[in-house]
């Protein structure tokens, strides 16, 4: 029998331990609870609806198809029993046990709210797929809602969006929703002008972009205060509620900014299974919950277990695409290298391919190393490096088709909104434990749309 | 002050209605409960992951952004003040009214299923953006069933998909189905060959596509037949649960069929605002409760009310896409001709531009009066049309790409699944009186997903 290993995850990390494994005599096992891999980096676009989810969300299996040696399975993983070394997975009401010889963990993160958790009813963030549509639909229909609004006060805090967390994403959504009201909807309004909205991007740090340093940094918050972009650095944000955000900033002088469609991108916390783990191995967590590898991504006394990508804790490793790939791509050549009788790297090292990120039409920041770059130039790096990442010939072309359009137009071809979007995550905790992830609790025998209580 | 023109819906009719007005002297209102146009012909494309909704769905005030005498807004229709000459609608828990001199009503139609109702929680119809994703949902998380189902008894129940009604619509999803499962998925199961899905068709007619007569009926069912669709006609629906559909033949035989994914495409049922205008001003229904017009469009007695589309009844005018333009820009055209002090015309004819239906990749029928057409030149005409037709340069091009990938390849790009599309009506459900159509009951001022109970 062929050596098994089980792959938890189909994102950056658990997507290229797979594909790295392509040519070795193993028996893949990917276990997923989304049927796609998400090309998280673009996800803001879908939001503001350049792009639509079939463009960065490719059907995992449809990816590996070719691949004989992996299968996909769906569902949601709740326990390792490290013991039995089985992998205990459900779906629907029906639970799995999925024996490993070897396991990548790469589950992913979900958002922090650094102890509020009480904001994320206000405050959603963006991290799936649903995230994004929802918040299209969120922004979409403020402004809908202020067609219809004649209080100029009301409309105001209608069209007042605040962003919280000054990264990459953040920057992103802040400078999209600019574009988005100035442009696209340009001439889409009678009883108001779109460009009237207001985008407050807010940060504890001192300006956008801390990784980028200070330079790159206060160079992205000139760029984003040219589109409009309120920049509000040296905040953080103390209170929230329908309708308002209150911050405070080092002096302790606080202020409330009214405000009804707020967006979360501040922080990262740990997948709950690294607390399962840590239950089962001992392994210790870091402060955000994340799981602390040894230098080889292992876990202590558990060679056979690897944990990759947003759920490792590992020095100088940032939460990236890049800082899992090079991680899902080390575990599986460890274990390739095992399988061969040959020693296995001791150390895993990051390779720092650069960093990017994107403020709006024609304007990113680019830092590659000591290079520092900005405006149009490191656009177009930003363009070409994302295209060439995106997985599959025709997302590609896909995406730039939409780029072009959007960029020679003012246009944005996905701002469809659908019911289901504008219900959003409040249907899905009406539903309760009927729904949980992206598995309904149901009997799998019945169709979940088709079964009723 | 000049003439005010209500449109309510943005479909066909009320759309091409509206445009009719682009330069009358008059002010256009269209209200509706979507944000976007629907362009339905390729509704199934999307339930089978061909097309993303934007392709299909532009945003109506896109469309309409260049038309300065026309306003869009968001709203649900409750009730017409024939009286006071007013159209009362709601956005979330705000009711306005809206005043008019000329009103067309283009609302549209709802699912028959024909006084058994509760078939509808296990066949929903496919009317809508939301129908759509949700249908994508459920065939193609079927196949992810299938997956992790051993027993084979179980799995040939979750891989049987019955689509009621053999229209055009029917006879698309069935063709549709059948090669996602042959083609699009071929490599990408492991425990389970996806061609070995059982799709099948059922009518109570004696052929499929009844209107286009029994030459092509039959030359679509022996298509359909070599696809491998099941097609079983002259049978009722008489009994429907979570997992079986009871059948009964001329002869008074029943069948049950145990399957799990069923579509409903049989029957159109009048708007609810039909009901509501009969109740004001003692208009007919006809038995499906659409509304018997004037042959000028109007309602007895209220020459200022045109009625347009699938809402109204009236011998000859088939429920196509044409069957809601040609009535629209009737009823623009009497309003501008009123306006101008001319006679308008006193009867609506209707052009018959002919039928098509697709059935599958290069094969389709075509009926212009007496011309009847099958096969690959029938689906190339039924193409080029389409594409003609959808609403923008950007969805033509949009859509002309993603045909060309499909057809070239065996890939369909938009099949990504969302935890909001797999839970779907079920979810609206659970919300209960908090989602009403595409309208939450909510505080206007409180944006509807922060705010909560």
């Amino acid at each position: 029998m062929p050596h098994r290993v089980v792959v938890i995850g189909s994102g950056f990390g658990g997507l290229f331990a797979t594909k790295e494994l392509k040519k070795a005599d193993v028996e893949v096992t990917m276990i997923s609870k989304t049927s796609h891999h998400l090309f998280q980096p673009l996800l803001y676009q879908v939001a503001t609806g350049i792009l639509s989810p079939g463009e960065i969300a490719p059907v995992t299996r449809e990816i590996l198809a070719k691949q004989k040696n992996a299968r996909v399975l769906l569902g949601l993983v709740e326990d390792i029993d490290t013991e039995a070394r089985e992998v205990v997975w459900r779906y629907h009401n029906r639970t799995e046990r999925t024996p490993y010889d070897s396991l990548i963990i790469a589950a992913g993160a979900n958002q922090s709210y650094f102890g509020n958790d009480q904001f994320a009813q206000f405050a959603p963030g963006l991290k799936s797929i649903d995230d994004a549509l929802e918040l299209r639909a969120r922004i979409l229909n403020a402004f809908e809602l202020a067609e219809i609004e004649s209080d100029p006060e009301k409309r105001a805090k209608i069209l007042t969006f605040v962003v919280i967390g000054a990264g990459p994403t953040g920057v992103e959504v802040a400078g999209q929703i600019r574009e988005l009201a100035s442009k696209t909807l340009r001439h889409d309004f009678r009883n108001f002008d779109p460009a009237a909205a207001r985008v407050v991007l807010v940060d504890g740090a001192a300006h956008p972009l801390p990784p980028f340093g200070e330079s790159l940094g206060k160079r992205t918050q000139r760029d984003l205060e040219k589109l409009g972009v309120e920049v509000l650095m040296s905040q953080m944000v103390v209170g929230m509620s329908d309708s308002t955000v209150t911050l405070r900033d080092r002096d302790g002088n606080e202020q409330v900014i009214e405000s009804i469609c707020k967006v979360w991108s501040a922080g990262v916390a740990g997948n709950p299974l690294g607390k399962k783990l840590a239950e089962r191995t001992g392994v210790e967590l870091d402060r955000a919950g994340r799981v602390r590898v040894n230098e080889d991504l292992t876990i202590p006394g558990h060679p056979e277990i690897f944990v990759v990508g947003d759920m490792m804790s590992l020095d100088g490793v940032p939460g990236v695409a890049q800082g899992a790939i090079q991680p899902g791509r080390f575990a599986a050549r460890a274990i390739k290298d095992r399988l061969a009788g040959r020693e296995p790297a001791a150390k895993f090292e990051y390779k720092d391919k650069g960093s990017m990120a994107t403020i709006a039409k024609s304007k990113a920041v680019v830092k590659i190393g000591k290079l520092e770059m900005g405006g149009f130039f490191a656009w177009l790096a930003w363009c070409g490096l994302h295209l060439f990442a995106l997985t599959g010939f025709k997302s590609r072309l896909s995406t730039l088709m939409r780029w072009s359009m959007s960029y020679l137009s003012r246009h944005r071809s996905a701002r469809a909104v659908t019911n289901q979007q504008l219900v959003g995550r409040l249907a899905l905790e009406a539903l309760g434990e009927r729904a949980s992830g992206h598995l309904l609790v149901d009997d799998v025998d019945v169709h979940p749309i088709a079964k009723r209580n």
